[in-house]
């Protein structure tokens, strides 16, 4: 690429609406332009990064046996009704949504779990066909509330994503993992830090899934990890041991007046007890799909919160057949007013609250979803709300007083927290960026698409299937976020648009002229990925922009051709060095080794 | 690829709702499957055949500086009407229009010259940065009316798409030419046969297009052209030499009973004329943007047709101040009755059929488009209507009797006409499917969307734009159109999802299993692109799979191992020969030789 016949431009000022340090960069750089909200174009160097990661990404999936298709991005609504997923993603609000010439409904895809299972539906047919694993890289969209960040959270963003289809959990299992090795190698190859954290699978559904993470300050995730790095998870999933509670020393049930005690610390203080010795019982409301309204009473400990993203698992769980919880809040008073009968005792409340205080109404669940966390199951004597304003009970006990809910963890893990698997370990907090995502989805999508396949006996089965998303705009950016000094970005080789940048200090100087386009050509033949600035402009304007678009080594032709010498300069470190004129192109061969492992015989 | 452990499958039976051969083959031979109207999934070998394309494109693009990006799929509305586009695209219904969460009009892109020139807008601002050319390679959308054909007339496509920007209609000239040139160069290395041709700019708007077709007898396009190769046209578009008139025996000027003589032929008996000499007076109502409606009248030689192409061009030019053209068509007698005021004389119009027998309405044009075709404008003595049923006038003269109109070219050219640059030559009719269309846009969008740049003396410039397109996914697909037998696809070399396959033709046999995997491995690291066909399969099912998918060269490993001989067959031909299994690869290689020209140093 020569620079004086080429699109090239760099801005002066930082962009006034990008925060980011690697979004401000990528604008100057001239890296990406914004077209609309959350919408960007890729522009040539952009465009070169792009292709450069979806290449080692395509020869890693490959190595696994992996094969490239590509699928539909607006697809049939009916197909997402079909799968059960429309109502969850239309209720986040973020599913693009069009009605084609035939008023038929489509979506344009942010994922392809439907799309790809119908793909290999009635072809995927014998058992000898599995395991078998279809990747695409394709634009996705999403309609965010809030983009933001650049490509980090865009409305339009390349994803690489691929599906597996199994006949066992073992072999499922495998894949899975082998999808997770073969990601650390990707990050390793593009030079990128990242952690690999437990997860919540949300709208995608299944059993088991892991994230990976670029920690970085501009984040938008918050990742609960150890230091001895044996344990990190994603805030929304994390666990956490809870400290053994105080013994009570309420040995007898009896009910009180607590005046004014409505919260925990108030109520503490009055008693004279621990918030380890309290059952907590929160309301919530959730909606679900087929619009009918779920009351909910959450029983924890005091000292506890209720981790929302949990909740909403375990409801999920427990009403599947209401199609999909489209909404889990802590009821406003006016809210409430819509399903209760009278007054509710706020603040006083016991874990057996009387269904009798709902309103008998259409669209509202005549009984509270009541459930017991984790912390509170064994609890012994404790204190807790008597369903009377200004009372409490003490010295309570289940199944003496109360009857136990549905028990499970919604419990939110928090920082400083002990670690479950090394109680020595505390949990500390970092921000984190989503690159890379992994589930295994089971039957799901298989059993309601109906996907079967023949077993060795000829009887039709389920398929289990995995699925695995890498975020290529967003890997992209995250490098520039993890590399960049206040000059700006610093490419690692892998992904660095062109490996080298051949700066010729003043063109009207006709043997730098010369020597920097005989170079120019020289590089390019033996294989080097190489821009010549050859602009009339100042060296020192060359320079900066140079450092600025991030080319791991800069060689500049400048005054030192007259002693056959040019100058070498690393843009990581800043070193700089005279080579000589014969010598510099084998310099730079060494330091461009393809450093990418080799890929082994499928 | 090994087929035991891949993704592979194909069909029996021909599906039913493929109505052309290619679209057929396809189907069953895997490449791709049908997931909704107009919509599919690109299946892995049909990805590699699109790899194959889109590295061809995009070395091609590169060789003439054209630097590649990806721009957005979705745009604001906004963009679009402030190019004045999207009313003439909604009016066909193509465009796929949805509302984001904030009630913003967005549209899916089937073209991207507003966003290009945003994406330049205010960063390719000195004559110095001229001439710029991008490209992207991207699915496009169209609603179609009638998605057929498979990947032919597909509501998802991919296109390779690029735009150049200039200070000159020289450079704009050159690099027009450079891209036709370019074209040509990809279907020759393709091995595709494909015809240039002159071509309307349709909605595109600007002065100079020119398609590339492919000759098929499933093609959707008509073309005209000569024996001698030196003229092809779309018969939109297309000219040709209108033959002279029989000179007019009526010298003098009369109104003339005509009882019943409302077509030409009727009246050609009757007055015993030719229809040479008669002018044609062809009423149309046209639509625009603004919702006006447009009376038009034609005049035209009575053997003449009107091209309702070339006469939409016409009126989008006389009225472009309304907004668009939405709709041209021959009024039915229902619609006249809404915008005229009486019975019109039909079968018996004169050119001066009188404005005011159009009534006087809101969102009517008071007065008749008048447009003289050119095969009228120099007639003499000729025969017309008369304005009143059952009368005609003849000996009549422009000037003297009536009035000429606009004068245009809006007539259509058919087969068997003479053509312009040479009159032997008769035109000829063959159909084609359009896999390219270059087009010189001027400053329409620039104009437009406020794309400007100071030149030499530092005054504001608007610049020149071309545009161009290829049709990836439909140059994929015409391949398999232009060449298969009754057996199946037979992919050009550069087309091929694989170069060869490897067949086993009985794994049961050890010599034969391990010789197949030896050869696999060495021909792979040979850089031969190699499928092994390693299945429990009949060696019978493993040929026909071979034909049906089309790999070039068949390597059969058979009972011939045990005189080490494999069975060499090339699809094209049939061809078999034995190979010693020490020769094969070098044969191999020498077949495949990659036969894309040396790509220039920029």
């Amino acid at each position: 690429m020569r620079l004086s016949q080429s699109f090239f431009y760099t801005l002066r000022e930082t962009p006034s609406d990008a925060e980011i340090k690697s979004h401000q960069l990528l604008l100057r750089a001239g890296f990406i332009r914004k077209l609309g909200s959350g919408s960007y174009a890729y522009l040539p160097l952009m465009q070169r990064v792009i292709h450069k990661i979806e290449a080692i990404v395509r020869a890693e999936l490959e190595r696994i046996q992996a094969q490239e298709c590509l699928l539909p991005q607006l697809h049939p609504e009916d197909l997402w009704q079909e799968s059960g997923r429309l109502a969850a993603y239309q209720s986040e609000g973020i599913l693009f949504h069009l009605q084609d010439r035939h008023k038929r409904g489509q979506v344009l895809a942010p994922t392809h779990e439907e799309a790809v299972t119908l793909a290999v539906k009635d072809v995927l047919k014998s058992h000898r066909q599995y395991p078998a694993h279809l990747f695409q890289i394709q634009t996705k969209f999403r309609d965010e509330i809030r983009p933001r960040f650049g490509l980090m959270r865009a409305r339009e963003f390349i994803m690489a994503d691929s599906y597996s289809f199994h006949t066992s959990a073992e072999s499922l299992e495998d894949t899975y993992q082998q999808v997770g090795t073969v990601y650390q190698r990707i990050f390793e190859r593009l030079g990128l830090n990242v952690v690999a954290v437990e997860a919540d699978s949300g709208a995608m559904g299944g059993q088991k899934s892991r994230e990976f993470m670029v920690l970085t300050g501009a984040g938008e995730d918050e990742v609960l990890y150890t230091q001895d790095g044996l344990y990190a998870a994603n805030a929304e999933k994390a666990d956490s041991l809870f400290s053994p509670p105080i013994k009570s020393r309420f040995t007898e049930h009896h009910k009180h007046h607590t005046p004014n005690t409505p919260t925990i610390a108030s109520l503490c203080a009055f008693m004279d007890c621990d918030p380890t010795q309290v059952v907590k019982n929160v309301l919530y409301q959730a909606i679900f799909a087929c619009e009918v309204l779920v009351p909910v009473l959450v029983s924890i400990r005091g000292d506890q919160e209720v981790n929302s993203t949990k909740l909403s698992n375990v409801l999920s769980e427990m009403f599947s057949g209401l199609g999909g919880l489209q909404s889990l809040e802590v009821p406003t008073a006016e809210q409430l007013q819509e399903w209760t009968t009278g007054e509710l005792p706020l603040g006083y409340i016991a874990p057996d609250l009387p269904d009798s205080l709902i309103a008998f109404r259409e669209g509202v669940h005549g009984q509270f979803a009541r459930i017991t966390d984790f912390t509170v199951s064994e609890l012994e004597n404790f204190v807790t709300g008597a369903n009377e304003p200004d009372h409490h009970v003490y010295g309570a006990n289940w199944g003496g007083n109360f009857s136990l809910g549905y028990l499970a963890d919604v419990r939110l893990a928090k920082v400083g927290d002990r670690a479950r698997h090394d109680p020595e370990q505390l949990l500390q907090s970092a921000r984190g960026v989503e690159v890379g995502h992994i589930f295994q989805l089971g039957d799901r999508y298989a059993d309601r698409l109906g996907l079967r396949y023949q077993d060795a006996q000829g009887h039709a089965q389920i398929p289990l299937m995995g699925c695995y998303g890498l975020g290529i705009t967003r890997l992209a950016q995250a490098i520039a976020e993890q590399s960049h000094d206040e000059n700006g970005i610093v490419w690692t080789l892998a992904s660095a648009p062109y490996q080298v940048i051949l700066t010729v200090a003043n063109m009207a100087d006709p043997a730098q002229a010369e020597t920097g386009l005989t170079l120019y050509q020289e590089f390019r033949q033996a294989g080097l990925e190489v821009m010549l600035d050859d602009r009339d402009e100042r060296a020192g304007v060359k320079f900066k922009d140079a450092d600025l678009i991030g080319i791991p080594y800069r060689v500049v032709v400048g005054k030192g051709v007259q002693q056959s010498l040019v100058e070498l300069v690393i843009r990581q470190t800043g070193e700089k060095q005279q080579v000589a004129i014969e010598d510099v192109q084998l310099v730079l061969l060494g330091l461009c080794v393809d450093r990418k492992p080799s890929s082994g015989v499928l």
